[in-house]
């Protein structure tokens, strides 16, 4: 059976929208170093960053006619997460979808498979995260699902779930963690804040980190290089 | 036996030159998706797109000397198309080859092997779609052909048909049939446009395509998502 | 047991300097083809070219606690050279690092593994050039060494050694040889200029290279392509 | 925070031993090709085919710690599932953790990471499906989960939920669909068998499957080769 | 448009059972190191060596429709060669299939994609050169070709050719050379054969060859080791 | 300049042939996680286990003739080990080369490159380690050396040496360090025998290795899993 879910609910617009004030590193470490999409996702071209709300898609093999039938479940803000059941690097999506998802305010495509249609994209700075480049075209002729828990890149999205993206790669947040993670991303960043000026200040991470005693505990030795060629 | 053919029968210019108007996923769906090089080939800059006619290299693994001679037979509006006899992902073709190339109005390179100086290259904006970019050199020994049918990055291409590429890959029309696709390449452009013109003004992919019918009769159904969380 | 070398000999500094003037391929070539690291090191930004000396860190997987000992080891001009003791693609290495050897006056990184906020070190232009770009974090948990021979990306670099880094790829001079493969880096790039002149001129490398009569001798024939289709 | 969840419901017993009887692809179809995990799992020896209710363990990359504590909470008929949070191809698993479960009457080991000890596990018989094989070892620093859904190779397993693995790779079966999915199994290898005992007699697949007519339809055309060399 | 050729003009058949006689190095060798397949081609078990004349088919990306179109095209002595139009390792073939070729006589099977029902084929003996393995499925959807030239993992096969196969990989021999190349393959095999003798029996490959001299010229210099540690 | 050592010092020979009795995974361990080399080198065959020294060789990409030149250094006892000074998958290695290393010998190939001729190597068990398997030949035009340290699949290699190999990979051994390794191998290997009859017998892992506190004060619950479906 095929399911499209309606109306599903989404994480909080404000604490969705603060995430991209930070970077996938950060959010990643700031929520215990879970939820990060295998790094063979990268973005078609470098610069980008975005949050968005997760409208979920599981497609069959080469097969994008679901990603149709998601375009209509997107609202504002959204970011599109495409799934297939199988391996596939076909070219699932291309500029007349970015056009109609831009449409709806749609903000990125993260998807486990391929993407064509790049130089398009690009000057129309529609952000895509994928596996795979691929001018190979895809069908239509088999049902997926909408809106139903799918694993992309190895890692589980829900529907509405907080998804952040950059060119460190693609993280999610549960929709029902994400205000604790934004307030623990705000946290880590703020120390980070602190530590960068004093590390560009030349002081030693050594130092500043006080690990040199630990080192020397666990046996670290410093020797002289031997003179001579 | 090696040889070099010289003389080959080109594309029809004009014809040519119009291809590069249109993406590599259009010319490559309007010619019934075939043609497609494999997707490993990837430009060494993005945005380039180019059209040209093929002179084809033979070439050793790791012996770049008929590039040297294959330089001779190429003209005004060609790409140097180059695939080794088994794989290298050696760097074949550097800045000084290109001078060359350049100085003969040869418009792209598409290697299924390595390049290097791609800083320079980059520099000079001549485009290259190759497999990989390293520094390693090759040798001078052993000879190929220039002009016959090669497969390239698993596809055949003969001496003559037309090659395009951009940021989706490279895609190779038979000279034969150039015309012909160029036409149904424009058709389908054409009719894109339109589409284009709907889906950015929010209507949606279901009803231009009418799929909504076919896709109740397959099965999909829409339910709302259970409150609570 | 862990050892960091300290006042490691380094390669002249006017001789390390001047090799950024050259690509790595040149290089590689006037030093007889010897010294590129695996073609997998790839830069995480286009454009950059550097020339330093080798601060070397041996790591374990997924554990970056080295570099912070290794960062006191640094001066002025060096490129600090990461290598795990097995296979990691973890995020090593990131801005706050980065910021810290930028104090140092450290001219980039090279890390057979991951890094980490490509988008901050893109815009601080340090240039890194690594396996992998991966999000995902180290621990701090065991030793390693500092300025011992290493084996990254598959080549033995020594600390002092000379390394040159552009978008062909790393290479590694070693200490005592930088003065001589200097010297045949400037020569080979002075006799490829002229080249360079005569090509963009239209000559033909057949004929600057006098390649035409053992291309005869081995038994290279030129033939006329048939007519008709 | 970690946990390990005791007395999990497992799969019938009866229905899951009378899942052994059919191959991976089989079950795969007979369910909708759906639960197949990705291809790179393969067998350490060939051969094997196994069914057993799944244990779940989620484990820190090059952290076996977690299998340890999941032993505790194997049974005899098990299959116990092994899912890294982030990329590793260490060697997790080795022959004192197989002689461990073996006294448990454990049936297998399907882990999304690396194995050893391969030599003495096949010595064994104990089968494993594994991402990768490596002599690295790991760590026992960092909690995980017992008995959690995890995602292993691409796909979502459920503790208790039904696995089997054959020389074609590893299919997972909910717990609550296995009756169903086991009879579909069954019928269709009932089908299977008579087809296969016609089409080892000689008859064609297009005959069987009544194809010819829909080729035709679809323009399939037979010529004769030309004479000729 | 989509079509079968029937009647294809085949090798010789005692030629071609000759060549069972060889291994694939060697043929490779005797023909001047063309024709190999890429070497991800691979034996689905080990220790088999088949020879036999291509019946070639084209079919789409994870579709074998064609596979049972072509299967009425086989006859005794023939190797089944498949290569999708693009990238599929959906496994299209499997015990069915093997079943109804064996009954006719076929030898084995090569393709560019992957298989299913490993286990059943190896008790079969039925020997498969595959890309991948993979019980993912196919449809029947989209026409192919059967017995026109195809690109089989790099390769160019002509209907009719000679295929080789063993543990080494795949070689193909056209099938106007097939005569010629089996006795460059007998005459390689007698010298073979008498240098094993010698060598089996301690003579050097350097005396054998008369390797030295030509070393020296090249500048090869002897020393003994140092002594110490 | 090329060079050949002569006159090696080898590992003690009692010391080498006890270390056959330990698996590479034992190895690795005793040694503290170090001399590991690359996961891709796998054995032609499985079931093979051999310990021997290292004499190395240098040699171009797809060129063998040093292979030629390293026979005569070879003694009895020995493992060959080839390291190509760029990137190659060619098949340096076959069954004509094994012959005159047996009739010296030598025990074993580790090879950084291809092989060929699995089959004929398998029937004279003749274990090989490599990167690839592949029909390709090399040529023999260029020069390398014998006797040096070399880098083999990411890990630096002495000559003498002790290298020890089985389905789990290859692991390399100092010289210098040899008896203090074979000792901490076999000191590892009786704790494991203790182990191994307790975990057959029954007792847990978390009990042999009093893990269960250390576990709890990392914050480890326990929960029983909730009723129903």
């Amino acid at each position: 059976m095929s399911t499209v879910v309606r109306n599903i609910r989404r994480g909080d617009r404000a604490t969705v929208d603060a995430f991209a004030a930070f970077g996938v590193a950060t959010i990643h470490e700031a929520q215990g170093r879970k939820g990060l999409l295998a790094p063979f996702m990268r973005p078609i071209y470098p610069g980008a960053r975005v949050a968005g709300t997760a409208v979920t898609v599981e497609v069959p093999p080469a097969d994008n006619w679901m990603i149709h039938v998601a375009v209509e479940q997107c609202l504002d803000g959204d970011i599109l997460v495409v799934a297939p059941t199988s391996f596939s690097d076909a070219g699932y999506f291309g500029e007349l979808l970015a056009s109609s998802l831009v449409a709806r305010g749609v903000r990125a495509l993260v998807i486990d498979a391929g993407v064509r249609d790049v130089r398009e994209l690009t000057e129309m700075r529609f952000p895509v995260w994928s596996k795979a480049v691929s001018a190979q075209g895809t069908v239509k002729e088999t049902l997926g699902n909408v809106n139903v828990p799918v694993v992309c890149a190895g890692m589980l999205i829900n529907p509405g779930d907080v998804v952040v993206a950059d060119d460190d790669g693609v993280v999610v947040v549960r929709r029902t963690e994400a205000a604790a993670i934004l307030k623990a991303s705000q946290s880590r960043e703020e120390k980070e804040a602190g530590t960068r000026a004093r590390l560009k200040a030349g002081e030693l991470g050594l130092d500043i980190y006080k690990m040199r005693e630990r080192l020397a505990e666990k046996g670290l030795k410093y020797v002289d290089a031997p003179d001579g060629d």
